[in-house]
């Protein structure tokens, strides 16, 4: 596709363009930071004026039954489920990423003190998203047990680190900054092979690749919302747990939500049956409601549908790149080889942050990565080929007027 | 006051009377159960619209800078901060009071572990609200590390159990069932002065009571927005860290937004210097900018009058009920005592659950406890005197007419 109308011509053939009307997208706009923060789908207006002045204003306490508060984070969970390979009553969606983290890393521990007491490190990524790093640094810190972080440098060296000592491995499925993909099935099977639990942050992936938790025999997995899920800024991130594992442990921040009878206010904690003791606290309602208008769009999408045009538009927005600003010093991060590449486009700049704010000036809304990396997030359920075609034209302009090298304001990048 | 006329003319003059027409609140409804969710502020509506569509909708990931999405936590604990006596840089609103408690506990047992580490024991109350206890129970199985849980069965046994082996006292403020009130500075003293560290659970006090941490030179405290302070379902908790605390540990549930530098994106953790540091993952912004919305109609109020009007309220509500319900099995269950009454009312009765059914029939909305409380919380932001002779009055037909032996349907009682 080297014009405009080509790319018109593959929007009209695009099953999934239709999709694009659900969403509410500024004007002037071309988003590519889905990955970010998703879209805001035009169903959230009545959904949140329905929480808010409905089952919070009219309903008020008795909303819990009535607009059944008390089972959102199982429906939801069930519904998320659907699109990561997991069945019913294995997924809740409930608190942040970096805690539910911090639940699967307690139980994955746990098992493993019972199973293979010896092993005692944990494995995952120097470039992993920090978060998920830090929360394995307070983990280790709070139970002074001699565990230890092993990070990798990259991903060849993986499989190498996975020794008898490794008792857990966490990874992020796709990687925020350089768009990797690491597979999912072998990667868990190696770790499976050699007695090391394997837990998945699908922050990155959930909605934009297809996910198989129960194909690949994973252990424990974890993600978000708020990105190619388009939950709403900050939603309630997710936690699945296996069915094998789900019943051996209760994690250890166990509130109230978590326990078998709530009700009865008994003073000791007895976990509930099922993946429902992975809840803890009283949970937002408000930001949880509007997590289900992003879920039920994409449940309308097949997900290899989404992965197709996934990849279509990234190749679309590398090969126009690298020929429409060929002899500006950019350089392609993400992998090329589609196996390994989740959906977004990472490229280095000298002037990352400068070109960035230079894009988002013209309304082509990406977003920066230190130490140089423009990312660009390719969001199948709302982005065209147009687009992406009108996003590359825009960053020739300014890469061609040099208009980057000009005064910015600063801007404090935000998560992920 | 034993007429309705006289209850109206105490609603004439009264200060905090103006401050109803804020909430919005459901024709026909007596609301007594702004203890386990507060009413709808008015201001809720235009604020909802506000964070979805303009700042999610339109804004999409720019809001974290134009929105201000990074400082919400922060500002929202310096303004909830002026309602318990702390200073700016002293709360945060984040997350849940389960998580915000784990947080807390984490901090105390390491401060002690290393002033004093041969103590081992967590003192709390039998009667607390579970999830506090449930959060030290998953505590101590975690550690690993020989703490013990000692729970007390009423008040009276406290003092004696603080002794040399009690590294850490955590108590409600408020008792969730039967509104009793701990007299926060004697006991914080006592405890310190034993060498224990308090952590104080404020869900049933804040926004209802005066509360002054700092003069009651406490250590850490924990709460809840959407009971008194009318922050919406669910809507993110808080917690408080004493100065001299605040910068020594850093608390294990370490994410990104606790990070000195977030936007480094250091594979190290690195705490930020004040209460950010009690941050971890990304929150829940929705519910989260609601929660100013009570906020604000609380700061417009001032403490000591809020105090005044619930114990007016209070024996008010009781007094008729023992005037108007005699002869019906009611016993009291809240101290008549000022000095060590919250601002709910509860009463037992042996078919506490099929009455409070009844009234709710009726629109007079509190809740039940087990194992056969009548539980009315007293919101003086938004409750009259005239409001509790109505309310009494229709507990009064219900208990004459015998008409709560009814069948009632299945009611699964909520949170808190």
């Amino acid at each position: 596709m080297q014009t405009r109308e080509s790319c018109l011509q593959a929007d009209r053939c695009d099953s999934l363009a239709r999709l694009k009307a659900l969403f509410s997208l500024p004007p002037g706009v071309i988003y590519l930071d889905g990955n970010s923060l998703g879209a805001m789908p035009k169903s959230a207006h009545a959904r949140g004026t329905q929480v808010i002045e409905q089952e919070w204003g009219t309903g008020l306490i008795r909303s819990w039954n009535t607009a059944n508060w008390f089972d959102l984070p199982v429906r939801l969970g069930n519904k998320l489920g659907r699109l990561i390979g997991a069945g019913d009553d294995e997924v809740v969606v409930t608190d942040t990423t970096s805690l539910n983290l911090f639940k699967s890393l307690a139980a994955s521990l746990r098992i493993q003190s019972q199973a293979q007491p010896g092993r005692r490190v944990i494995v995952s990524e120097r470039d992993n998203f920090p978060t998920d790093l830090y929360m394995i640094q307070g983990m280790i810190d709070l139970l002074q047990q001699g565990y230890a972080l092993r990070l990798i440098d990259e991903p060849t060296q993986l499989e190498p680190s996975l020794d008898d000592d490794v008792a857990v491995l966490l990874l992020s499925h796709v990687n925020y900054r350089t768009g990797h993909m690491h597979a999912m099935a072998e990667v868990t099977a190696t770790a499976r092979r050699r007695g090391i639990l394997t837990i998945w942050d699908l922050a990155h992936s959930v909605g934009a690749v297809p996910v198989d938790l129960t194909g690949a025999q994973a252990d424990f997995a974890v993600g978000c919302t708020y990105k190619y899920l388009n939950g709403g800024p900050g939603a309630p991130a997710f936690i699945w747990v296996a069915p094998q594992h789900r019943d051996r442990f209760w994690q250890p921040l166990s509130g109230w939500w978590g326990h078998s009878r709530p009700f009865d206010m008994a003073a000791e904690y007895q976990p509930a049956e099922g993946i429902r003791r992975y809840l803890c606290g009283t949970q937002p309602v408000v930001s949880m409601a509007l997590v289900e208008c992003g879920l039920d769009i994409a449940l309308q999408a097949d997900m290899n549908h989404v992965r197709a045009k996934s990849l279509a538009l990234t190749d679309l927005f590398i090969d126009l790149v690298e020929a429409r600003c060929a002899g500006h010093p950019l350089t392609l991060v993400t992998p090329r080889d589609h196996r390994v590449r989740g959906s977004h486009v990472s490229f280095s700049h000298p002037q990352g942050y400068a070109v960035m704010q230079a894009l988002i000036a013209r309304g082509v809304i990406g977003d920066y990565r230190e130490p140089d990396v423009l990312r660009f997030g390719i969001t199948p359920l709302y982005l065209g080929f147009a687009d992406i075609w009108d996003a590359v034209e825009i960053l020739k302009d300014i890469l061609d007027a040099g208009s980057w090298d000009q005064p910015v304001f600063h801007q404090r990048t935000a998560v992920t």
